[in-house]
């Protein structure tokens, strides 16, 4: 299967997703590729193979979110100045969305912004971080709070990069292509439930479907001023794990997993989601091995948490919630008595 | 008289420039004015009795491009994240272009960018800076080296703030001026033959005008990827000359303007500008006591000058040159020799 999709954020700005096609870049100019030294070691070669350039420059950050920060962007910047890179120059992100991250919005504010090319390596990456142009960086305030709206010229997925990729890893990237079904796609979802995503073929076409329906919905709302906010289900609860955890017990995709869990019990709360269609999509997290459940210490202090996403407005949260499966709600109107009894479920 | 001009650098990014209208600013959500102690003290009263809003807060960055870099980005931004600033907040920047910069970069970058407003307090700002979305920093290889297009909400020109600026920084917004009559329309120049910028009335014309010119301009070619460049007529040479001089001796607009004669010496010398054309130029320049000579230490130097400026590509410099007065070329075979005998003119 090689699988192109066009993908136009903005009429001015097509650019094409390629599925396990030929691989073969020509680039005019000047091209650096910003990746760190795992990814490098396993995939570099790779990737010059079926590169071609005038001149090609590797930059490689140290690895971690924990690097994900203004420091590593001054030093990709540092390089492109002394290696004379200029606004006809173009960056390839080879790496998962914290290499992706950052190299776009190296690139977005490089001389006000030149061309770069996503080559995600992590599952995540492929079906969620690469496609639709948001780039960043973290802060002591939280994460990407920083960044910059800058679409690729160009995204590569290549399946063959995913071979050494750890399986808890791999799980949380299933975790993002469960929450693409269960918001936009109840046909795909039932799909997920009698597929197994280790086989080559199907992992390919759950590839395809979640950028596909990824690409619509950014095409859509490029900037997150609406629909697009839906791809956040389970980020909201997920992010106030993440953050009370240090970003260190869960991987982003399993805080996710958990997150989409604690939606659904809102949803069932509001009547809005049914208990065989949430024991369904538990068992398809529970089936690639994802945490589904998490000790609060203090529903308090986890529900005053929301309110410091950078998505929240002053004085009201948008909670993604589903509407069963294949459908969802954004809601702004979720009282704090609706939202403790459902983080109780989940106290220590 | 009170002026609107619509301006569209997109279909989906309409905004309107006003000189000297009614000035009431009316705006949701928490609000910021980005600013410097001196303009603070001398404007600040005025903007806040014209500005309605649910929250404002003053920050306040040290003067001068020395402090135009990444550190005064990040105390804006932690001043926003201190005051859980969201998406829906606005920035203001009420100063020079120095100011109207880093506020435009800190809004760009602020959560993938918020709204900002530009109110522009010296005349360079309002004739050139202030219109057209470019915003950025400098860094230790250059000026305006990191930055990134994002296009303000408003901007409002208000000449009155003119009153307080030292007559040297006036007559650097004049030079801005006479580039836009010299590239773009040479009735506008030789209206300024006969009118002086002193007076209020005729001060007013001639911002509008060059406001008018610039958003013409950048609505076609908003990345400046073609016509725009144009708009740096006169800085190919002006910025050697700020970089030699360790941007201490000339204002912008002075080293603009010494650029601008010796572009059009390079012009003279391909037949493309008659003597009584330059004489025209170098006399309305001399008219508001702008430096107009240089003196060259080392042409070989200052030759490969050039090669750094990051609007540079690879291996030919676009010089952007006067056809007479009002029509421009834009040159990328110019020779060596062809320049050296240019520089040579201005050695010391």
């Amino acid at each position: 299967m090689n699988v192109e999709i066009v993908f136009s954020p903005k009429k001015s700005q097509d650019y094409t997703i390629f599925i396990d096609s030929d691989f073969q870049i020509r680039l005019d100019g000047r091209v650096a590729i910003v990746t760190n030294p795992k990814v490098a070691g396993l995939h570099l070669q790779a990737l010059l193979s079926h590169l071609v350039a005038d001149e090609i420059f590797i930059i490689t950050l140290p690895d971690g979110e924990a690097y994900k920060n203004q420091q590593s962007i001054d030093l990709i910047h540092e390089n492109l100045f002394n290696h004379r890179f200029n606004r006809k120059s173009t960056l390839i992100a080879l790496g998962g969305g914290v290499i992706g991250d950052m190299c776009g919005y190296a690139a977005a504010t490089y001389q006000r912004g030149i061309d770069f090319i996503q080559i995600p390596t992590t599952l995540l990456a492929q079906v969620d971080a690469s496609v639709g142009g948001k780039t960043g960086i973290n802060n002591r305030f939280g994460k990407n709070l920083i960044g910059a709206f800058h679409q690729p010229k160009a995204v590569y997925i290549q399946t063959a990069f995913l071979e050494t990729l750890p399986s808890r890893e791999f799980a949380a990237g299933v975790a993002e292509i469960i929450k693409m079904a269960v918001m936009f796609d109840r046909d795909f979802f039932e799909w997920l439930q009698c597929h197994d995503l280790h086989e080559d073929e199907h992992l390919r076409y759950a590839i395809k479907r979640s950028v596909e329906i990824k690409a619509e919905v950014v095409a859509q709302d490029e900037k997150e001023q609406g629909v697009r906010a839906v791809l956040n289900y389970g980020h909201t609860f997920g992010h106030v794990i993440e953050n009370e955890t240090g970003y260190s017990q869960y991987l982003h995709g399993e805080a996710v997993a958990i997150g989409m869990v604690m939606a659904n019990m809102l949803a069932q709360s509001l009547a809005d989601m049914r208990q065989e269609e949430a024991d369904a999509i538990l068992k398809l997290l529970q089936r690639y091995d994802l945490p589904t459940s998490y000790e609060i210490d203090s529903v308090e202090q986890f529900y005053q948490a929301f309110f410091h996403d950078k998505k929240a407005s002053d004085h009201a949260i948008a909670f993604i919630l589903p509407k069963g499966i294949g459908a969802y709600q954004i809601r702004q109107d979720i009282s704090k008595d609706q939202l403790l009894s459902v983080l109780r479920e989940m106290e220590a």
